[in-house]
């Protein structure tokens, strides 16, 4: 995992979280299943297979029966999400949650019920129904995205190497194996922050933490730290075929982010939604329009104030008010977070060559600007 | 006061408050400034004035400095119903709610500001500002509209009548001096439900209430429990004149209501809203089409969990899961008595006439179908 | 197909089309594929089988190369319906609309995807994504929910009834075959208004239609045109084997209905939301409470005023000010055609038995109120 | 008025209109009033004045008569902003647009309605009402802004300037006069950028062009074409008196920006809000963290598609489809000419002394990056 502290850059005014990454939220987990196989050449429905799927928990027990409060900020909704509208009505979210490409959605929220249901027999019978949220980016630049690859198996896979795995992996893996950013190889990224004593005299450490799937943009958009990267990478290191000119195309196929923010921070649904829109703040200033053709989607939640069936009455919770400089303080700190997760799923990236001889090349930390 | 039971209606399940009214829910309180006068000519500027303003207090205590959660459901936005967008954005109220003609928002939104300011000098110099909450329909059938008569004065005067009163006000007064429902005189009304031991099992008895300005609806739309009221009233008892034909005419002038919720239950904003929303089921039940040129505005505010400027960190506070059927039973009962207190409203109204010789007649009890 | 005008109903002050169904819009269908099989002991996975898949398409061409501009009000969102945000973000639909149960919204997702790719095989190709719209109803009290019945073939086969059908067919077929409404046995419903010279002064005939698939209330709601019908039905025969108890239940599983509206009035996304959004009215005159347990989920496109890529500049349309008085004469004709098919679909359906003995009785036409 | 482009700097991609400025959209007006007396000691409610009003007219003739087609994007509301609920509605404006002071908006409300009037005596008697658009930004750091010196007249002259001016006046005039943005002098801003031939193929020009009043963010946000500012500008300079240090106090009253974007591309009023939400990425890119105390609203209209009580029936007008390749460059454009009009309304500002010896420098151009 690279530390862009390691090479003089700041990333913001608040310190990181133990790991730096979603895992420094205490009880969450991220895991994923990479899918690659078959050779460059398309052929409909068998390959090349370029894709994966990436799963979250908000925490390690029974979600159904604990559910965590959530709210979704969308910047652009030209995006197949599922799960949103109840996440609005209801505030929380009761599956983990999972990302793909656009054409699995599908499959992989049959997978997520299949799963829900193991864990829940009562599902449908006794209780009520459930609602998965499966995000999803289009990937079929890379990969043989009508193919829709990612079968039951691969997302039951990504579920227990979510709930087995130590530590946040992060680049050309899950959901964002096949996913392009400003044209360059995409990857997973994740980061921290971290308020507490020494931030806004709260009682003791919170944590905001998010996962990016990135999936958006053209090159000249491309900005670090406010550096036009155009003017820091060589066209033929990055392009060695050419690239197809940045013109936009009819269907405005550039574009889209799935977001993922988790923080122990206990926020309301609709404080959470708020937080979310500041995490896309994190992705402008890496240079993104929003463009036309992006389904930007921020979700976020908090591990605390869980829901559950049995609360029938009156309860006691926690909260932050809106007037709180907490509210401030954390709007600041989800931006800076997500803008760095962003670069650092950028330089775990892999290059990599898909369908049709299609190729994006991944960041190389050498060509960052240099810090005087 | 009207009471529908001693006719033999039933009014829906719940048990009402003692007085059925706004007031029920403890520290609420309403008041008005009527304004009438001048003869039926239509002069400009001059008259004739039939018009007014209603004042509704969530507490007795400083609001700026315990402000209340509320939410806002808008049925139909063809209205200029102030502070909306920083109800949704915060879920909270900082001010008493007015409601006036719609000519008269500004003058109204300037008199608050100025209520504010000498309770609370610091306003705009050492602490923020302040965001009015002023509703309006259109009263201008009757009301020399354009006069905009409603001054400062008149909103302290009605700040004061709420602060005093020991009693809910009903019928043609306040902001419903002017306005009309089903063709009909209008008038003011309140009713209230009380959710407890013997409803859903609560520690204690919690309160809905609701007061309605109605100005909406053709003749031929009045519905009272389910009977179509055009079959029931004299076309020329209450249209000695004759009466506008039921056209919709294109300036949609048809239209509007604003319902003022309250409850002592620990509702979220975004719960608020919720229950909001099924406060509009009572007027739909009424017959009401939620016409193209309504203004259709429903805040719901609750009396728990004030917000203090002081609340910088971590706080308790209570809550009622959305997975409760609390929330269920809080739905139900806010539909039914927005609807008794539509019906109560208009029983409490007195026949006006206004500018132009146009007159509001209104509804007789003796004219309410008969229970068998 | 029963016509309540026939039994003295009203039924609204609009015209119907030719054959009152969702088919008097041109170009517009609808086709079902019914699941009924295994007996009626639950073992999971295996049956009993009550559930099916309806399809609607807006025309009969390409849908993706010709979208048609939409619109959708979510009056409760305690559902999953997938698609929405896209819908509200583009204001069209490129795919048809497919309703079925709950937990079956993954498969027939996929199951649409898989359709739209044979259609167009350079969906995530060379053009952009696609977005199907699945919406559902929770059919668990007779069907066996958790066994994801409805396959891909089914699916299909429901594509190719829509597409051959030459009328609506309503009742318990589709995705209604095991809904509920009022504790009653639920159907398909459809119902049809005309705006044209004699209602408006329009220049031809325009129509307004709507499909509903109910799945909501108790029996103590169920109003009939404003008839409580608690009053009229004899317990003994809608509930044989006792009554499950209306108290609220903690899961507020009651609830749910999809509407889809089809217009060939030239309206906006937008003003067709608005026009979704009164079709509720319909509903909620039936005796809904909007309950919080309830995914109610409205569709309504226009088949005019259709997009393609191909419109890449400056382009004509027709449209429809939001101050003419036709959309107030919209809003007014969607509300009682939505209240119509409600109780056609009603009086369509037939008695059936599920799962572990539980059994949904139809309304029978003989029990309607009688009008003097 | 400076051009940046004299100073070597890009400022985007596209060619601006031919004054780089709002009035490039042929049609659109802005006016200004500038208020400033009394010495610098804050009496209540009598001084100093450091406020004003700036209107702007979408185009010269009676608007109420030729409503434009508007959206509103909001990044955070807590603002004031009157009329936003309607807009979202109806879907356009039929006032002027005035701007002033937080605690000045009643009055100023009031003075549009008044305005109205006199241009259509027929409001409220035979048309229906009107729907002011009022927004506002704390001025309180320099302004006795509970003084609320915006009166009738006032904002009479401001609508008489817009009505006569010639050209553009930016810098700290009419509701800016006592902005800050980034703890520095604030003024107006504006600019503007084609969309024709040479862009995207069009068959004429079209224009995109934006009015900014900032009000936002603290010195170490400032970021001016990517370069932090903070180590570019002498604190002594910048705050000859010591700077107010830039926690973050528990009221958030940092914050809020006013744009108003005007185009004469045929948008929808859907399509106007999206173009309205990419304005905003342009004051994102300043440095905004769309701060937790921040009113910041973007409205937009177009000049095309004007709605006139006249449109009775199905009338032609023009569009451009959702998937046309010119909804991606209008979003591209709004976001640049949103953050040039920000830096040219800092560097036509004038440094101010206000109350209580507040006092707010203007960046000196002198003080920017140097270009290699």
């Amino acid at each position: 995992m690279v530390n862009l502290r390691d090479y003089g850059w700041k990333c913001g005014i608040f310190p990181t979280g133990p790991t730096n990454s979603l895992m420094d939220v205490p009880g969450v987990s991220l895991g994923h299943q990479t899918l690659i196989s078959g050779d460059g050449k398309l052929v409909p429905t068998i390959g090349p297979i370029r894709t994966g799927v990436s799963i979250i928990f908000p925490h390690q027990g029974n979600l159904y029966r604990k559910k965590v409060p959530a709210g979704v900020y969308i910047a652009n909704a030209f995006g197949k999400s599922t799960g949103i509208p109840q996440i609005c009505e209801l505030g929380c979210i009761e599956t983990p949650i999972a990302v793909t490409n656009t054409l699995n959605v599908g499959l992989v929220y049959d997978a997520i019920v299949e799963y829900m249901i193991r864990e829940n027999p009562d599902i449908g019978i006794t209780t009520g129904s459930v609602s998965p949220i499966v995000a999803e980016c289009y990937d079929g630049y890379l990969n043989d995205i009508q193919g829709r690859h990612v079968k039951t198996d691969h997302v039951m896979q990504a579920i227990q190497n979510a709930k087995t795995s130590k530590e946040v992996e992060e680049g050309s893996v899950g959901a964002a194996t096949g996913f392009q950013v400003f044209q360059l190889k995409s990857g997973v990224g994740t980061a921290s922050r971290i308020l507490g004593k020494d931030v806004v005299n709260l009682e003791k450490n919170y944590h905001i933490a998010a996962v990016v799937f990135p999936n958006y943009g053209i090159f000249e958009d491309f900005l670090f730290y406010g550096n036009r990267m155009v003017d820091y990478l060589e066209e033929i290191k990055y392009f060695p075929y050419g690239r197809k000119k940045p013109s936009i195309i009819p269907q405005n196929m550039h574009g889209s982010i799935i977001i993922v923010i988790a923080t122990d921070l206990p926020l309301s649904s609709h404080q959470l939604t708020r937080l979310a829109k500041r995490g896309m703040n994190g992705i402008i200033w890496t240079g993104s329009h929003v463009s036309n053709g992006s389904g930007d989607f921020v979700f976020a939640f908090s591990t605390e104030n869980q829901i559950s069936f049995e609360d029938v009455g009156v309860k006691k919770c926690k909260f932050i008010s809106d007037y709180s400089s907490v509210m401030e303080y954390a709007f600041r700190a989800v931006g800076e977070l997500v803008q760095e997760a962003l670069y650092k799923g950028m330089l775990a990236a892999k290059t990599l060559m898909g369908r049709d001889g299609h190729i994006a090349v991944a960041l190389d930390i050498a060509d960052l600007p240099k810090i005087n």
